[in-house]
C-alpha cells in the first residue's frame, strides 16, 4: 500500500510524468502574470460528500514542483468529508500552487471517488463474513493509486499484477486439457508461496477443482442458487470468490451466500469523482 | 491526435510502463499452462451499447508484446456497436493473446467509455451552435488516450495543457491586479501564436475582458439568464466558452444560448467504461 | 519560459544526461589528484563583450553533482557584460567545480551566445513597429535554453514546437488542394485555442488567406516591395510575419514594412558563443 | 564513431528525444490537412557550398517516426556539396516527410556546418605533419553527432569525455602540487591505458612535464617563438598539442612550428550552419 | 519465468542499459580495423563441464545490436554441456559479433554457472522429497536472469521480491509483538492470494507459528535433531522450509528431514561462472 | 573510481532500479507489521573474515529509500575485517531499515567478496614488479561497482569499457590482415589519446606487435617459459600484460616473469560473496 516509502520509489517517476504531461515546457498563463516567486497559500475544499483518500498523493505533486511547499492538513485519507468542508491548506510560491493545482486534484478527486464508491459497497456487505476485493480493472498507470483508494474505502486488493498470483480461467483451463491438469502444471511452475485460485462455472467444475487441490476457487457468473450449492460442495476446502458485474445496485442479491470474497471491477473502472476543489489563493 | 504516428512516438512509451504494470516480471498463470508458443485465436465482443474507441491502441498492446500479433478489425473507431456485437478477432501466440488481454480491454473500454458517453452529451448539442469542449480533467498519464476518445465520440478538445494555451482564471487575475492588467502581461508574455483566454464571472468582468482584447471569454458558473447577456455584451469580439460542472444530465438548459463552447470535465473524468470482452479462444 | 518551476521539472534531465556525456563513470584527471573532498572557490569571467544568459542553468549543472555547491552572482540574465567582468563566484567541493566546468560553460556559452547575438538583431528594429522571432531551427534538445537565451536577448518566441502552433506551409497547402481549404481544414481540426498561421509566397495567395480567415500570415521570401503591398492588402485583418534567411546583416531592408513579427533562424542555429571561462580556482 | 551499431544502440534515444521535443503530442498542421497516410516524395537540396555530414542521422529521424520511409542518397557524408545540389529523395507517409522535417534538418545543418567549418580549417594545416583535433566544447547531449562531423570535415578526436581521459589542467596542477606530483598520481590514479596529457604555460613547465615522463604535452597560449622552444625542449620525447582560442582566421601563425596536434572549440562551438532545405513534397 | 515475452517487456532494457555500459559511445578497436559492415560467422564453444543456461539471452545481446544477426542453436538450456563442445554459431555482420561479444558471455557465463552449481545441489538432493529453493540474495538487476538459471538448473523459485511473498522475520515479529500477532496482522493486511510464511528459531515459536494458521513455516538455522521435531510437531499442517547457509558442501545432513523446501542462497551469490568462449570468427 | 559524485551521477539510477527490482509496489511483510514510521537502529555485523567494499553503495540504499537514514560507520572501504565485527550501525525509520535491507547487503556482500579475493590475489604479487588488473569480465549492470571494489582490493583497473581503449584480439587481426596493419589503422582511427594494445600469441607476432608501435603487449596463454622470451624481446620498447585463466591457485607461476600486468576475469566473475548480516533491529 502507498506510503512514504513507496511513494518516493514506486510512485514520483509517475507523478512527475504527469506533471510533465501537463506542463511539456511551462505553464505560460501562471508565468505570463507571475514573473518572480510569490508566497501564498490555497484552500482545498471539498464540494460533495464522500470518503477521502490520495492527500499525500496530492501533496506530492506540489513538493516535486518544489520540496518547499507545505500542506496543512485538516482529514486524512479515510475520513468521511462533506460538501463544504476545509480538507487542507497548501502554502508555497503562489506559481507552484498555479501549476500543480490540476494533477493533484486530477489524483486527487480520482482516488477519492474510487473511495467512495468502494465505501458504499463495502457498507452493503457490513456485517456479513464476505469481503470485498478490487480486480486488474484499473487505469494503465494508475494502480498503485487506485488499488490505494480501495483499501482506503475498506475494500481489500486481490492480487496486485499477473506476476504475483495464480489465476486459471477458462482459456488456461483448456490450455492444459481441463481444470485438474491445470491446477497441476500451476503447483509445479509457480512458486510455491502463490496460492492456486481457479475460475468455475459449474458445479462440476467446482467439483474438479476441490478435488484438485485449489485454494480458491471463483464462481464466475453463477446465480445465487448455484453459488449456494457450490460453497456447501466445497465446504471449506478452499477459499471461495464470487465474481461477474458485481456494482453497487446488484451487490445485495450476494450479501448472505456466505461467499469468501467478492470481487468488483466497478469499483476503479467505473467510479465517477469526487468534486474536489481549489479556491481562495491569497498571498501570505 | 492520435494516429500512426503519434501512436509510435507519444504512446508507445504508456502502453508498455502499463504493460510493466501488469507483468512486472512475468504472467505466471499463462507460462504455468503454455510452456510454449502456440498459434490460437480470440474474439473482441461487445457486451453494451455504445461508441467504439481505441481499437489502433488495443492492438498495439499486442503488437508490442509480440509484433507478429495481428488484429482483423470488424468496425472502426467511432462507430457505433451493438451489444453482442463482434469488434474484432485478435492472432497470435496464445500466450501473447492472455498475457496482453486486460491491459488492453482496459485501455479499449475506458476509451470507449468516455467516447459513448461524449457522444451522448454531443448529441444533445446537435442543431445548435454549440461545440462541445473536453478540459484537462484527465486521468494522468492517459490525457492522448482521453482527448483522442473525446473527438472520437464527437467533441472538440480544448488546449492540450498548461504549456499550449492560455486561460487566465480567477487567480491569475488577481495575481495581476485585475482582468485588464492580466489579459495585457499574457499578450505580452505568451507566444504570439496563443489566443488569450479569460475567466469571467459578472457582466463587468466580461465588459473589462472584451475591451482589453481578450480572444475567448469564458463565462464561469454563470446563471443561463446571465449568460445571455454576457453574449450579447460581447457581441462577437470575442469567442464564448460555457463552463462549470457540466454533464449529461443538466446540458439542455444550456443549447439555445448560442455560446460558442461548453466545455465539460464530466466528459473524462467521469464516463464509466464501455463493457468490452475478449471470448472463444481457440488454437488455430 | 524556464524558471524554477520548469527548471526542475523540464530541463533537469536534459542537463543530468549532458553531465552523463561528459562524465560515463568518473572524471579521471580530477580523481587522480584530489582523492577527497575540498572546499575552493572559482571566478566565472567574462572574456567577451556580450549578453549573458544562462545563469541558472550554470549554477544547475553544479547543483546536480552537489546540491552543496553555492554560486554567489554578480549579474543577472539579460546584463550587457564586458570583457573581463566577474561575473560569479561558485564555491563548493572543488571536485565538483572541476568535473562541472565544461558542461556548465557549455550551456552559459552557447546561451549568451544567442542572448548576444538577437540583441544585436532586436536593436535593428528598435522604434519600430515589430517584433523579432525565433523558429524552431534550434539545436536538438536544447529548445527550452534555446527559446529562453532569445527572450533575454529581447526577442520573442514563435510556437514551440509542432503540437502547440499551427503553421500551414506550402506542402500542407498542396495536400490540403488550396489555402482556402487547408484554412478550414485547421480551424476544423486544431483546438480552438490555436490560431492559424498560413505561409504566403504571391500577392493571391495573400488575398486567399486573408479572406480565408488565417489570423497570421507569413510572407515567405518577398521583396520589400511584394511584402509592402501585401501588408496594405492584408489592412489589419491578420497579423503578418516576414520571414527567410533574415541575418544580422540583411535585416535593415525590412525595418519600415511596417510588419508585425520578423522571425530569423539564424538567432538560434548560427549565432557563435560567447567567451566565458572560469579562473583563479583556489582552497577556501 | 557512429556508425550502424552505435545509432541504434548510443543515438535513437537522442534523436527519439529530439522528436518529442518538437512533436509533444502530435503535429497538428499536418494531421488537419492530412488524416490518412499517402505515399510521397520530397528533395533534399542544399542551399550553400560545403561538407555533408549526418545523412544517416537525417535518415534515422524519418525511420524512427516510420520504419518504412526510405532515403535514397545522391552523395554520401564528407562529400563536397555545392549550392543547387540534390542530396537525396525521401520516400514514404507524407506525414511523417513533414512531421520528421525540422529535427532531419536540424541534425543535418549543424552537422554539415561543422564538417564544412572543420574542413576549412583542416585545409589550412595540409601538407604539414600537424593533425587538426576538436575539444569537449560541444552542444549538451550533441557530442556523438558533432564528433563525429568533425571527423568527417577531416578532423581528429581528441578525448571524448572526462571518463576516458587524463588532462591535468593547471587547477589539477595547483591541486596536486606541482607538475610532476601531478603526473605522478595520474599515473598511479588512472588505468594503465590512459595517456598522460599535462597543460603547460611556461618553459620551466615543459621542462618538468617531459622529465615526469607526460605522454602529451599542452603548449597552452604560448607564443608561436616559445611553442618553437618548447617543441625543440621536449623533442620528440612526448607529442605536443596547441591550444588556445584558434579558428580559422589565425591558424596560419601555428602551421610551421612542428606541433604534433592543434585544438579548436570553433569547430563544435562555432561553426555556422551549413543551409539545407526540403522541397517539392509530392504524392507519388 | 523468461521467455520470449518478458525477454522483450521485461529484459530488453536491462540488457541494452548492459550494452550501453560496455558501449559507451562506441567499439574504437572494431571500428578501427572494420570500417564496414562485413558478413561472418563465429561458433560458441564451452570450455568446461556444466548445465547451460541463457541462450536466448546470449542471442539477444546480438539481436539488440542488429535485428539481422541469426544464432544457430545446436543445444537448449538445460542441456548438459561438455568442455570442447560446439553450443552455437552466430552469424551477421562481424561488427555486431565483435562488439556484443563480451556482454553475452557474461550473461551466459554467469547464467550457466548458477544453472550448473545449482544442479549439482538439486542432485544431491534427488529421491526425497525436498524441493530446493533459491532467495533474493541476487546479483543487483539481475534477478529476472538469475531466478531463470536455478530452475533451468533444476531449483524452484521462492518469492521474487518483497511485493509478491510475505516472511515474517524475527524483526517483523518482534515489530508485531509476537508471532501470532505477526501472522493475525499478515492476514488482514496481504493480499488474500498470498500465502504466511513466518520465520521460527525454537520449538515454542513453532508451536505459537501453526497455531496461528502459518501457511509456511522457516526453520531458520535448527540443528537436524530440532527441524525433525518442528517437522513432528508441525505434522502436516504447514509446509516447512530449511534456510541457513546451505552449500553443496553441507546440504547432505539436511535430505533425509523430511523438511518440504530447503533454500541456499548461495546458488545465486556464489556460483562460480561456467567457462564459455567464442572462437573461429571468420568472414562468410 | 566511484566517489560521492560518481554515486550521485552515475550510480543512482542503478541503485534505484534495484530497489525497484526488489520492491515493485510494496513491501507488504514489513507494512503489515509497522503501518507508521518508527525510529530504530540496526547493527551491521561481518560474519567472515575479509576485506570490507561498498559501505558507500550500502548506506545510499537506505538514504534513497529515505534522506534521513544515518549510517555510523564503525570501518571505511579497505578495511581488514574480522567474524563478529561490527562493521556500522544504521538510524532511521525501521521500515526501511527492513526494507532496504537486502539490496544494501547483496551490493555490500558482491562488492566485499570482490574486494576480499582480489586482495588474496594481489597479495601473491606483493614484493614483485607486476600489477594485478581486472577484465570486462564483469556483471552486467554493476560494472562501476565490481571495478571500484577491485581496487578497493588491492587490484588496478584495465580499460573500462570498449570506448574507452584499444585492444586488438585475434579476431581484429584477422579483419585488419595482420598486426602491424592492425596497429596502423588503430593509430589511424583511435583518438590520439588512447594507447594501442595488441593481443600476441607467438613470439613472432610479439616481434611484429613491437616493430609496429604498439603501446603494450598482451601475452596471451603464453607458457611462462615464453612469456620470458617475449618480455626479453620487448625490451622495455612496450608495456606487457600477461593473460588467460589466471586465479588464485595458478597466480603463482607467473611472479617472477617481469611482466608490467596480470589480468584476471576471475576477480569479477567468480569471488565468492563475503558473508555479512544485519542484526539487532531495536526500536530507539
Amino acid at each position: 500500500m502507498l506510503n512514504e516509502i513507496s511513494m518516493k520509489l514506486n510512485a514520483d517517476q509517475l507523478i512527475q510524468m504527469a506533471l510533465r504531461e501537463d506542463i511539456s515546457w511551462e505553464d505560460v498563463s501562471t508565468n505570463a502574470v507571475m514573473p518572480q516567486a510569490k508566497a501564498g497559500a490555497v484552500d482545498l475544499i471539498c464540494k460533495q460528500d464522500g470518503i477521502i483518500a490520495g492527500l499525500p498523493v496530492y501533496a506530492r505533486v506540489f513538493q516535486l514542483l518544489d520540496p518547499e511547499t507545505v500542506v496543512e492538513f485538516h482529514c486524512q485519507d479515510g475520513d468521511p468529508v462533506k460538501k463544504g468542508q476545509l480538507l487542507a491548506v497548501v502554502r508555497g510560491d503562489i506559481r507552484v500552487l498555479l501549476s500543480g493545482e490540476r494533477v493533484a486534484l486530477n489524483y486527487l478527486q480520482r482516488m477519492s471517488g474510487i473511495a467512495s464508491y468502494t465505501h458504499a459497497v463495502a457498507q452493503l456487505l457490513s456485517g456479513s463474513k464476505t469481503t470485498l476485493l478490487d480486480t486488474r480493472k484499473t487505469t494503465p498507470n494508475c494502480r498503485i493509486f487506485e488499488k490505494y483508494a480501495v483499501r482506503i474505502g475498506g475494500g481489500s486488493n486481490h492480487r496486485y499484477n499477473l506476476s504475483d498470483g495464480v489465476m486459471l480461467k477458462d482459456n488456461h483451463i483448456n490450455a492444459a486439457g481441463g481444470i485438474s491438469q491445470a491446477i497441476r502444471m500451476a503447483k509445479d511452475y509457480a512458486p510455491f508461496v502463490r496460492k492456486i485460485e481457479v475460475e468455475t462455472e459449474t458445479l462440476e467444475q467446482v467439483q474438479e477443482a476441490v478435488e484438485a487441490g485449489a485454494d480458491i476457487i471463483m464462481l464466475d457468473n453463477m446465480t445465487p442458487e448455484t453459488m449456494e450449492k457450490a460453497i456447501a460442495l466445497i465446504g471449506g476446502r478452499a477459499e471461495t470468490e464470487c465474481s461477474g458485474n458485481v456494482t453497487r445496485e446488484n451487490i445485495a442479491r450476494l450479501v448472505d451466500l456466505g461467499v469468501d470474497y467478492i470481487s468488483s471491477g466497478a469499483l476503479t473502472h467505473s467510479a465517477p469523482i469526487l468534486d474536489i476543489s481549489m479556491k481562495n489563493l491569497r498571498a501570505e
